[in-house]
Order: C-alpha cells, then structure tokens, then sequence
C-alpha cells in the first residue's frame, strides 16, 4: 500500500514523469523536489525535444524548485529521481546543498557513483525506492528504439 | 601581440565576459564557444543574479551553442573559458561532446580535475592561457568581497 507523503509515494510521482518522459520519445528520467511533504518542482529528461544535453530531469527541477524558494540552495530538500543522477547532476546537486536524494534505478555505467562525483557532504543519499518500476520502464524504452533502428 | 583568431584572442573574449560577471557581483567567469574561427556562444557566471546554482558560464553557453547549432553535441567546438570547469559543467561537458576546452586559471579546490571529473575522451585539454588575468579577476573579487562583509 502506498501511504501518502512516503517515499514510494513521491517516487511515484516522479516515475509519472519519468513515463511524460517516456511518451515523447526521451529516455525516461522523471524527478519531483519536495520540501516539508509538499512537492515544488517536477521535470522530466528532455535533451532530444531541447536538443540541449544539459536538460535533464534534475537539472531543470533544481532551477525551478531554487525559483519556487527565491534562493539558489535547496537546504531542507529531497529530490526524488528514477535513476541515480549523471555526474552533472550530482555536480549541480553538489552546488545546490541538497538536504536528502532519494533514487530508484542505479546507473552503473554513467551514475555519480561509478564516476566518483562528490555530493555535497549535507546530502543524505537513499536508493533502491521503486528500483524495478524505474529500471523496467529505461529498459522497454532501450528496447524499443533499438528495435526501431 | 594578439592575434585574431588565436586562443589569446578567444580568451580575452571570454575574460570580457568574466568581467560582465564582475560588474554584477558575480563570481568573474566567463566563456565564449567557438567554431571554425567563429564565436558562437558566450555566457558570464549568473548564479547570484538568477538564484541559480546551474547557471554557470559554461552551462549557459553549452544550451547557447547547442541552439545555434541545432542540435545537441558540440563536435568541432572549442570551449573558452577564464576558470577551470567544476564538476557540474565538466560533466555537462561530458556528455556535450565538445572537441576541444581550453582554460585559464586552474581551480584546486572545486574544479573537475581535483574532484576526479571525467570528460569526454575526444575533449582535447589546454590550460594556462591567459591564467594571471583570470586569477586575479577572481582575487579581487573575494577580497573585495572580504572586504564588504
């Protein structure tokens, strides 16, 4: 059962953006900021449609939520992301004193981890939330446009 | 003697844009992206003045140049910019695939060679160029900055 204001519930609506992602043909990374159980910022991957590398899901929602808050620190934060952040993610997250990062999916090949970026040493770091729902949903969308080419 | 269309050339370019930043009480950065002898991009640090940790220099200038390219990567760019990249910009940088990132002053602490940050392996590195202006842009500014608190 997912109760309301968990961590599966939030995860779950950043897999809802991860699945906006999805239908417009970009790899399926959805994200939400939340701060006191209240969600402030949402996005979703959009490098093809922006043609922009630096627009990823987190990118975008860490210069909306520091918008909503009219600073540019997200202290008392969690961001919720269905894939373990790239190293410009976390690099951004680095800047950005992010309180707690939740993620669903590991990314071996390209996450923060096997990269070695550093978060910022505020930064608590949970994973595993949601972790086959976020990877089944990259993995259909790799299939696909393999099978499309 | 500088001559057009050298790397002294396109990083005095990019130090007019550290000094934009400087008028602005931002950290002085600044860069400019060019291609084929041709600037096509060109940003200063903003994060102060947007409330923004993603909007540095380089990460402006990477979505500029991309728009003026009309597509995502930058193969057969030079990036020029007045300080070592951190983390955030490198790793957007990584997945630019930018060809060639030339820098001014080194940053030891924050910067992506300390932190461990990989770039593309086709980005070509020089450093060095121009590095006293850029550091001591940069100087002044934190002990102006000293000063004022």
């Amino acid at each position: 059962m997912i109760k309301p204001f968990d961590d599966a519930y939030f995860m779950k609506k950043a897999m809802d953006e991860a699945h906006a992602a999805y239908q417009k043909g970009e790899i399926p990374v959805g994200v939400v900021v939340v701060i006191n159980g209240k969600i402030i910022a949402r996005g979703h991957n959009l490098t093809e449609t922006l043609h922009d590398v630096t627009a990823h899901a987190e990118m975008q929602a860490i210069t909306a939520a520091a918008n909503f808050l009219g600073g540019k620190y997200l202290k008392g934060c969690t961001m919720y992301v269905t894939l373990e952040p790239c190293q410009m993610c976390a690099g951004a997250l680095y800047w950005s004193q992010l309180s707690q990062l939740v993620y669903a999916a590991n990314d071996l090949q390209r996450g923060f981890r096997t990269m070695g970026v550093q978060l910022h040493p505020k930064t608590k770091v949970k994973s595993g939330i949601m972790e086959r729902e976020a990877s089944d949903l990259l993995k259909r969308f790799f299939v696909e446009k393999r099978n499309l080419n």
